[in-house]
């Protein structure tokens, strides 16, 4: 498995003045062999129930399961890429795991502007994630200050990742 | 950059049973570019803040800054592999981000059992996690349903991750 460089393509902040409580994004991802292995690397949760196709067979599950915590990291990259993008401070997160994710899913996830601090320019979002069977697989609330800047910037390109 | 695949080595468990109040484990992580670019990946958060020198040193940190959820990744993975280990069942995680977390800070990631709800099986973890300084950069609380027999496991094997 290798994934080219990305494209260099523009992210873009909605300024903290310009949200609105209500304000909702979504954003699909789809959960591959891949990322559960680049979670297992980075995290160093080697757990066969995640990465033994023979064990994971043999659990009530039926085959691996992604690391709960993938979805928190999709999460963030919603806010840091969509709402409210380039600028924003991630100040903390809940999040509940309510159902499992297995490779191949197709996730979305939706962040919905639930509060707005002024003095503090923090933003509370509700965060849903639900697999393509419209089940919920984790959800929670993200506290995120948010830039008054507008901010336009180039994503970063990634170097060639290569998993044999 | 290239990781060779890990020795297969050996999780174990502590059953719900052997879990006591004030039970505590601390796991040390480096964070190098490595991490921050594996995390960038498979998130697709490719702010530049994240991946590029040059941009990060014109902001207020000075060089680039790690994802927060970054920290999310480690304690989860402290969990599944430490306490309560293997057959864990993640339920939920709060976390504040507190500090920025900067390439090759040494996080220790501590977490200490402050709860357990014997019908469920069902155990509280205090999640801290400190740099070098002893500079507090993330910190929540986990919520986890323990196994109650004992898991020994073999940890699987990675295949080799190349970042060209």
């Amino acid at each position: 498995m290798s994934e080219t460089p990305t494209q260099n393509s523009m992210l873009s902040n909605i300024p903290y003045g310009s949200i609105a409580i209500g304000h909702t994004v979504s954003v699909e991802k789809t959960v591959s062999q891949r990322e559960i292995i680049l979670f297992a690397a980075l995290s160093g949760d080697l757990n066969p129930i995640h990465l033994d196709r023979h064990y994971a067979a043999s659990t009530d599950f039926g085959q691996p399961i992604a690391h709960g915590m993938l979805c928190g990291a999709f999460i963030s990259a919603t806010i840091a890429t969509h709402l409210p993008g380039p600028g924003s401070i991630y100040r903390g997160q809940t999040i509940k795991f309510t159902q499992p994710v297995f490779a191949c899913d197709t996730l979305t996830i939706t962040l919905t502007v639930i509060n707005k601090k002024d003095r503090l320019k923090l933003v509370t979002l509700a965060c849903v994630v639900s697999n393509q069977d419209n089940n919920v697989v984790a959800k929670g609330e993200a506290s995120v200050i948010a830039s008054e800047e507008k901010v336009d910037i180039a994503a970063s390109e990634l170097p060639t990742i290569t998993i044999n």
